[in-house]
């Protein structure tokens, strides 16, 4: 913790030591999402679309996307947006947008959920939670999150600390549910050159200091399609266990931070890329573990 | 707007001009709690503690606050904590010691509201609903506000832009809700000797670029009490149109942010020395009009 | 300190207690720069050009200032820019130009010095020498300004924390020369609005931690002419000692920074509007002392 | 650049296009020390203690960081420290202990250079001279480096924008001197966990804008020995040209900086693991060429 004047501590724990911290579990937690392990010795790659804006887009964004090698799909139905008048998601129709595409290509999905009360809808389609850099502290909504059983991606606040982040993890794992895979988007500095600023040291730490996933986003972190693939490979290097990358097949149609996407053209590309530096690190992108005959054959 | 890569625009507000632009109501908005009214000539001091511990320190601190002239009463019982170990604030039975207090000095109160779904509760016993730091940007929450007729106090993000900060209000004046009034708290930096960076020059820009009653929170500014009376002074000379402050009978046993509460004996101090500096800038306390038939015998 | 891994303590002062603390002169110092007294009840304003340009237009800015009350004059003829392709002041033959001017009018000049080799030409005509935001830890010119007897005006860098000035002070004091005042000029943070974001609370804790007299730069704290008032109000009621302004007959047409100076009618409003904030603070606008006859007759 | 107000644009460089640019060499420079080329396909690493303390020390770490691999050898004698009071370097004598240690170990020199007056002295002895990140913008100094022929190894400012730090090797370049080396060390931010904020964005950016090589310094980015594994390789997995690192044979005994100094031990780790990462990005660490002879007996 900061030492600054009026600065809150970090309380005290009801066991003494957060739950979140490597102690606890110092083997490390791996989130499980149908088939997909975050957290294990596989890389995982989460792509999609920032918004979901239709069925065309979306299922061909998904296409695209799972035919690379990504793992989870992800696309945005609620959209916080800065302006009330951005577009703001496709809402409930948009979830059925989603869950069908997904099912298409058989992967899993990751959306955002803004408020507890979009929790009994999103649960029925949505196999990770995501809670967004803007309610990083919407403690009413990590609370409702702590008491489900299905996994949460908790993004790091614009200007949260590297402690601030940890406890706000911590109120999920306080309520019952371990499920929780920590993501880094980038924080807000006087640089102006890039969306946001890139913490890799914090990715890095985070993996020392709890047992939980850590990945790493991007598209938001630079703003600028360029960045990503050297700050995607910077990420595996630095240890994270994973990405989420923003597709879109026509990005300069997008609705929402098409200035950010990748084609499907650059993402299949990154795809290729990331293995190299994967094998460096012991590590490789994941892959369904065969079946025991199969295996038995090598 | 910054020109950042993959910055969101202010998109385009239905009527070309954002609601909050002074241009839709170049002489101000005035908002009316009972008697009181802020953002008129009348400079307005909300005081209170930080949290409602009790019914003893809650009726302590409103006695000495309202007899050294506040003109509302702060107080929160839904706390945002950093930690989920720290003390959460006392809920709904803090609300009824809050407004009890309260009646008693006949105060109005201001407290936060952290969810939507206290809103129905909150709006029995509280008169302006604040909206805190952490949750400018929780969208949910502002749409519920706009759809409300009561005052709504907009904390400004830690790491809110300027231009964030007019948007978050244009969603609650864009439900419909016009009675919106921006509180300045400090900003996040590097700066570690004082707990945030208080951004005066927002207030005066606020006051230029928006028709809305500004205001400033020198405590969670500064985080120091030392320095409370010299920002609230310079608020003042600023341009805001009221103050809010924590104050605390005994601040080294608070529950909460004891360490940035003034003490009733230093809040008095700073109320003597307020009337000064407001009235160079052609401003005074607020005081409630004396009826027709005083004001006619003078 | 701040806590971070790696930061440097603020080591031990010989005496164990720096020298720019309080403690060692707690009724604080006073700079003098002919009869102007800076650190004492008056308040003293520094105003002029940002770069000196040609005689025309220093005269003219000199002669304004001066008629509307400035105690100093501002100019620049070193101008650190962050392009090599900017204009980098006139040099020497500026200076000359400065003295002329300030000659003619009866101000002291105070002007920055951007590198130690310039210190025997500077020290023939200026008379606060000026060190700017980006050498605040030009430890070599910080050195060579702690060997001379000659007043400094000690701008604090964009990113320099609190204890930083204080120590970069601290070089000047400790080579022996105790004529230092403290300039804020903003500090650079995520918020784009402004050019800087003033710190005003870093003022008032220099006024309680120090016994060095305190000034304020609006004008490059805010980059924008329609907020210099507005903080230069704010400065005076958070205690500080003085100003420093950029003034420009035709701002639109300035070599350097134009686009925050302040014409020559918005400067003398700002002087006629300082007098009421100061005397709510107990000071006043600085005077000369009258002789003793004079006193004596009134 | 940003489009604060007041903010200096980037000036018309005398030829439309900065020197920088990479449209001037678009196959990149490559700078050489010695035999060591720096920015080719070669990653190079310098290595040593953040100050020369003695002979013994000096000599130890030259041994120590060759036989791991290392291609320069690092060392500063003259030390910019926050405080008047800390260590500020050996000076000249530290010079020649340092000059005798590289000499003994067969490696370059880089050290950094504070002032221009201390530049006659240096160039004898130092192979690459060091601009540290308080003096990104002495432009007193860039200017005098510009008039060499030496490489210069320019660190980024703790508040240095992007395009600021690309402007200040502007400043060189313009003099005539093409051998700059940027080095980003980490921005200033509000994270207290790590000393800096390692922006390794602005690596790739420079990269793909500039025709300069670039470096990272994960010592002073992260100051703390357990990240500087982590972020070395993300520094070469997001394309940068070489690493600087600091070790010392004891590092709780070091005079400057020793929390965030890498044992011999450690960093001899680190070299083992460098490979891997640099040969998924199709590079390797520097190796001199074979003679031709050699080659053809291959």
């Amino acid at each position: 913790m900061s030492g600054k004047p009026g600065e809150e501590g970090a309380g005290t724990p009801r066991e003494g030591t957060p739950r979140v911290a490597r102690a606890w579990r110092p083997e490390g937690t791996r989130v499980r999402v149908g088939q997909v392990e975050i957290g294990g010795p596989g890389f995982v790659v989460m792509a999609g679309p920032c918004a979901v804006e239709g069925m065309e887009q979306t299922e061909q964004t998904a296409a695209a996307v799972a035919s690379a090698g990504a793992h989870v799909l992800r696309g945005g139905v609620f959209k916080p947006r800065t302006s009330p008048y951005s577009f703001q998601g496709m809402g409930e129709p948009g979830l059925r947008v989603l869950a069908e595409a997904a099912r298409k290509v058989g992967l899993p999905i990751v959306s955002e959920v803004m408020d507890a009360a979009q929790l009994p809808l999103m649960e029925d389609h949505v196999d990770i939670l995501q809670v967004g850099a803007r309610n990083m502290q919407n403690f009413a909504l990590l609370r409702a999150l702590g008491k489900l059983r299905k996994p949460v991606l908790l993004k790091r606040g614009m200007a949260a600390t590297f402690q601030e982040w940890l406890l706000a993890a911590e109120y999920v794992l306080d309520g019952g549910n371990e499920q929780v895979i920590l993501c880094e988007r980038g924080i807000r500095t006087f640089e102006t050159a890039t969306r946001n600023t890139l913490d890799l040291a914090a990715v890095a730490l985070a993996k020392q200091r709890t047992h939980l996933p850590v990945i790493v986003d991007p598209s938001h972190a630079t703003g600028e399609p360029d960045l990503i693939q050297p700050m995607a490979l910077a990420a595996a290097a630095a240890g994270a266990d994973g990405l989420i990358i923003e597709v879109h097949p026509r990005p300069e149609q997008a609705l929402c931070d098409g200035q950010q996407a990748l084609t499907p053209e650059r993402f299949a590309q990154l795809m290729r890329r990331l293995p190299g530096v994967l094998g460096a690190m012991d590590r490789h992108l994941w892959m369904p573990e065969l079946p025991a005959h199969v295996v038995g054959a090598r």
